[in-house]
């Protein structure tokens, strides 16, 4: 053979040769399973709530689930003043936020769907998948017409906009305008009457309450009924969700508004002002550790929830699933530490069975962030100017870890009785399987509806 | 040619060809340039105080150098009590954080480059560096004695063991104990008579009071006269650090101990308590905005300092460099948001030339991280329950950004007019260039130490 053709003929071959990856590849995709995505949001779910639940659930050196992911991002978060939304607001609620993961958009605090100043519904990642035939669900420990569960598959002025009675007319001191909503005035009705009229498959929460009403315009049909018509099996216990049938659509309501959380502070302790004696000098609380919550009773886990909706949602079509662990916001904004760790600890028990789903079936991407910053800081038990008779000016506690250490946790964005405050800061990113490694280390909490739209292979709206 | 004799022909020069990428790879590595390391240490830089930063330097939809970076990790701290180090605390200092990323070991709060309970020395980076005949460098805009890069050079009891003059007789009041530190005593003697005595090549920062000092039994020479006969050029101004000749080994020492911060608020504003007026409401704080620090003068920037350590430690050799950006804590600390801002703009400046450096020398991994968490949270300019009054019940301030908007700022980590308290959430870690894509996800602060042996082909000590 000629030298020259002897080469042309190992070129042809190698070209070959190193088309057969590419070809294989190809043919994988061919036959590829159809992809699947899964968002978890730790409502509030910070860095420093993080660390303060490992630091309880696991140790100091210990790792939890989230731990283990693979891929980190931080989220940068931006909302916009309804007034003016030229101007940027610095701090976020859950409502904005989760409308930014849903929709793509950025929006005004309070709005679920809709554009800031304008009102235009923005079509969420839901209805999207849904439009293409995939499979969609919501699971939250809250109440599923709460903030962030409704800006998944609603679109109203305001979260308070929830259920047929609080579409009153809007007056100065309200935000939103839930009258515009109405279906009388050409909206899509209460939060509660749209998951109701929805195309979603699974919806698991809490939010009885909500549905047990008339629907606007309705003498005796209840949202619950409405749903019901709409193709919904309507459950509200752990023993029916255990039960469901194979197939189907589901509307699992286990509580009038947000379910219990799983743990409370021993005794229902929780973080308190600090005291100071007779002479002026601190006294600082009492140590606590976290005890199971009575209350919690036969609640179904959000590892369960999730289960649930896997088992319904896994029949070979792609899906879109959002879950949220609500409480750890909930409760931090109460001051109750305890509370936060234990609905940490339930995120990260759905997060260790998520990921053994997605081991087996790699074509699901699964992301776990948080919508926006909490009140809580982990500090050291005592100031360090302790000598100086410092201590916290705000709410404070002191948690015994499992492991003899003992946690200060700080409250103190405001001065009320009621609640705190969330704070502005990124949030963390977390990313395992398909896709995950194309994940930039930074992006804005807009790309997060990107990234899902583009593993689902969705166009853009 | 027979069929099989052309097949084995096509597969022994498609192995070939196959290992051709592997044995230019192999090729390549034989010639390679020397590995280097660049560590900056944010110090309290966590992702309140990077978001503060960006919010207004950037704008909250712009992004910083540092929101470049390609690769995002999260960094578990560990310290443990110095009289039961089985104990964790959960809130850290400069001086055990610097320790665990310095020398790999976790220890007690205050102790530089030394074991908890039992006060052994533990080797550095750069000393390990150094024996391996690599160029090093320590830069810091805080006295060249502080915690952060004391703990890359020095070994000692406490952090407060700094100078001739600081190690006095221990009493029970100050933690640690320098008199067991001294020379005559079989100790390595104060932290600046270590530097000085060091083989560290490059060393700038403030500090010049420690320098000016006697050193340990020395009648009249100054611990800087002992730092020129071990072979150091010492300067002292902006000028000099310009005009460095190439070569030879530096130390700069540019402002008495702390380096002043390139920013301040307006007027020399800061947080302050939020009043109230006659009837009892809530009187925030006028908003302000940042101006140049008259202070800063003709003070080098972080960024001018690195260039010059650049410019010395890049002679073909590997090298081992730290950078701190020392006062995003210092001014959080003090409750001066635009002093931390100015300084994460240091920080953030620093970075590009450093990025712009690595991108010409492929070879070089540049990490950035923090030591700990701070006080600072970025919240709403107003309470989100200002309508019943509330408001920080710590310091506040209110920040107008460039781009129209305003940041609260919230300072409540305890009670005191002198200063704050760190935080014990994560840091970030963020990483470019050789190796970045091997870091995990989440790293304890001692992997710190083991990704830059790691890089550099050191062995563990």
């Amino acid at each position: 053979m000629h030298r020259a053709a002897a080469v042309s003929l190992l070129l042809s071959s190698c070209a070959l040769a190193c088309a057969g990856p590419a070809l294989a590849q190809q043919r994988a995709r061919a036959r590829a399973p159809a992809p699947k995505v899964v968002l978890i949001i730790g409502d509030g779910m910070d860095q420093q709530q993080i660390t303060i639940a490992r630091d309880y659930l696991v140790g100091y050196q210990g790792r939890l689930t989230l731990d283990t992911m693979p891929v980190r991002s931080g989220v940068q978060i931006q909302t916009v003043l309804e007034e003016n939304p030229a101007v940027p607001e610095y701090v976020a609620d859950s409502a904005n936020t989760a409308t930014s993961m849903a929709s793509g958009i950025v929006t005004s605090t309070g709005r679920i769907g809709t554009t800031a100043g304008t009102d235009k519904d923005a079509p969420t990642i839901m209805e999207l998948a849904a439009a293409a035939g995939f499979g969609t669900g919501i699971v939250t420990t809250s109440s599923v017409t709460d903030a962030t569960p409704a800006s998944f598959v609603a679109h109203v002025s305001n979260r308070l906009c929830e259920s047929p009675s609080s579409m009153a007319p809007a007056d100065a001191a309200t935000p939103g305008n839930c009258p515009a909503d109405l279906k009388a005035n050409g909206g899509k009705g209460s939060i509660a009457e749209q998951i109701a009229a929805s195309r979603v498959d699974v919806v698991l929460g809490g939010g009885e309450r909500y549905f047990a009403q008339p629907g606007e315009g309705e003498s005796s049909k209840t949202v619950r009924d409405r749903a019901a018509e709409n193709g919904f099996r309507v459950i509200g216990t752990a023993a029916e969700l255990a039960a469901l049938p194979r197939g189907g659509r589901v509307l699992g309501l286990f509580a009038p508004v947000t379910m219990p959380v799983q743990w409370r502070g021993a005794g229902g302790a929780q973080a308190q002002l600090v005291q100071r004696d007779g002479s002026g000098r601190v006294v600082l609380p009492e140590p606590f550790s976290c005890e199971p919550n009575p209350a919690f009773g036969a609640t179904p886990t959000l590892a369960a929830m999730t289960s649930a909706a896997l088992a319904r949602l896994d029949d070979g079509r792609s899906f879109a699933l959002m879950i949220e662990s609500a409480s750890i916001d909930k409760q931090s904004h109460v001051r109750r530490p305890c509370g936060q760790i234990g609905e940490l600890k339930q995120l990260d028990e759905t997060l260790k069975l998520l990921l053994e789903y997605a081991a087996a079936h790699p074509e699901t991407l699964v992301l776990v962030t948080a919508d926006h910053s909490q009140a809580a800081q982990l500090v050291s038990e005592t100031s360090w100017l302790a000598g100086l008779n410092a201590a916290s000016p705000g709410r404070f506690a002191r948690i015994r870890t499992p492991e003899g250490g003992i946690m200060g946790i700080n409250y103190a964005t405001n001065d009320s009785d009621v609640q705190e405050d969330h704070t502005g800061a990124d949030v963390p990113l977390f990313a395992f399987g398909a896709g995950a490694d194309s994940i930039p280390a930074t992006v804005r909490q807009t790309d997060i509806f990107a990234i899902m739209l583009r593993h689902l292979k969705l166009s853009p709206p």
